[in-house]
């Protein structure tokens, strides 16, 4: 059944100091489908309006991709425009139409409810509850949110927190969201809402994946990003993080700490790669090959010591529940 | 032989969120021989006012700290005011009395300038290259800077970068002097001005070790920060870095890319010690089990794979020259 996947499908008009890009795919539900079809078939529960171009459609069934939950209704296409700073970290959202996403409620074909793997990308708090009702059991749930969503519709993401088993978020959106600046205490707050795993995005800091276990070293794993020169463009990074994320997860079916940790490196190369150049092309021709080598290479990037027996146990360790 | 350290002894009044200290020991050299005396005899060259309290004399004396080295003249110890932002990230100065420090040139001990291991803490590069040239023939030569040198003593310091083995700066302090905003292209180009390695400190989020590799696995280590909550104090994270990372290898008498792996780990856990009080309040007390303990830590925290035989060859690499 693999991988479920709710959130946008849009256009974006993107300003970076490489260059710019006009009315371009873009979409965080796009940016995941897009990404994790390198892994597991993809099931795509989103909207577009009437103007959105065949050739995106075609790009996606391209790619093992299933467009049954892609809902085509008379109208335009959710629109973005965004400018990034010079040195890339911060992004001033220059307009947001929400066009036919303004009145869209997702429905989960019949057949995809049985998902095993559902990634709801950032939406209204709501939608994401609406998928969460319409399925049946899935053995993994995550969902990615915004700071949008924490301020104005914070009662709703609290429910969808404690709904969900992964939670990703970037380091700002976990602090703004606990109220704490500590990362630590502001993360711990987060895992007593319910979901059992919190990944903290941190851009090109890498991320921080925390679970519920007793010992700091048991539920904390950190990893570094990859690094890339230059950055074209970042949108799209955190969505195709929880793309190779899940779609590790989804394709080894295991739920281990060890596979969550893994998850974190696919998802970080992933994101590396995504931000190689603008919109999804440089996913276009990415391969499942090319992202094993970023992961080997992650391993001589940041090893000092090699394993004792004992330590390698560690990862057998079940996810703290 | 052990190791030499030239650097300001002062005085310090701080602010944090935390609370604040008046007249409390500082002083990069302070911080680094405080540190780095836990790992091995440290032979300080620095200069102090006749006010400069004896308890802090007796203190560092007290430390396997060699004070033959610190100048005691008429007049006013070095004192630096600052404090720091809510969220830690930014540290604005409210005074620097340079007093006994505005003439002071460093003089090492005659039977000192053989000294295997020197640690030029951040002050004028001119004297940093006072004391490189008093040496004899050391084994392993550092320094650090800071943003004031690299505006207003560039070419100095860029011929002291040329001299030492290892450099380490922050990153902003990296971007600015290359005057380039891609932290791997600035990383290069320091690089390519004769130091053997370069470690870019990036606070809590970890610190970067550039070698001279031909691939980039070779060539670049990623060290996540040990978290701690909450941080006191973050004055004296990159001394004490310095002295962690020295300190090891001084102790470790190798200089294989493995090492400075590992000495890279120990300045991180080090300085994440330091942080947890004002001054170096924590390093009175600190032992090295209790470093050897966040040490390992650091491995459950950061590994997704064991090591395979290929894999552990690579720490044998010699270090690229």
């Amino acid at each position: 059944m693999s991988i479920l996947v709710v959130g946008s499908v849009g256009l974006d008009s993107v300003q970076t100091p490489a260059g710019s890009r006009v009315r371009t795919l873009g979409g965080a539900c796009t940016y995941f489908a897009t990404a994790a079809s390198l892994y597991d078939r993809v099931h795509i529960v989103a909207v577009v309006g009437s103007d959105f171009p065949q050739e995106h459609l075609d790009f996606l069934r391209g790619r093992n991709i299933d467009l049954r939950g892609l809902q085509i209704v008379e109208g335009k296409t959710f629109f973005w425009a965004g400018r990034y700073s010079e040195d890339l970290d911060i992004c001033e959202t220059l307009e947001t139409q929400l066009n036919v996403f303004a009145d869209f409620h997702p429905v989960v074909p019949e057949d995809l409810r049985a998902a095993e793997y559902v990634f709801l990308a950032n939406i209204d708090p709501e939608l994401q509850i609406e998928v969460l009702q319409q399925m049946r059991a899935p053995k993994l749930t995550a969902l990615d949110s915004m700071n949008y969503w924490i301020a104005s519709k914070r009662e709703a993401l609290t429910r969808a927190l404690g709904m969900v088993d992964v939670v990703l978020l970037n380091q700002k959106e976990v602090k703004q969201f606990a109220g704490e600046s500590n990362l630590l205490a502001a993360a711990r707050r987060i895992l007593e809402l319910g979901p059992r795993a919190l990944v903290v995005k941190k851009g090109e800091h890498g991320a921080m994946l925390f679970t519920r276990g007793k010992e700091l070293e048991l539920g904390l794993f950190l990893a570094p990003a990859y690094p890339v020169e230059p950055v074209v463009d970042p949108t799209g990074a955190g969505d195709t993080f929880a793309a190779g994320f899940m779609g590790y997860l989804a394709r080894d079916g295991r739920l281990s700490l060890e596979a969550l940790r893994r998850a974190v490196i696919h998802g970080t190369v992933v994101a590396s790669f995504t931000v190689q150049d603008f919109s999804v092309d440089r996913l276009r021709t990415l391969t499942l090959t090319e992202i094993q080598e970023r992961y080997d290479a992650l391993r001589y990037l940041t090893y000092f010591e090699s394993l004792s027996p004992a330590e390698s146990q560690v990862f057998g360790e079940p996810l703290g529940a």
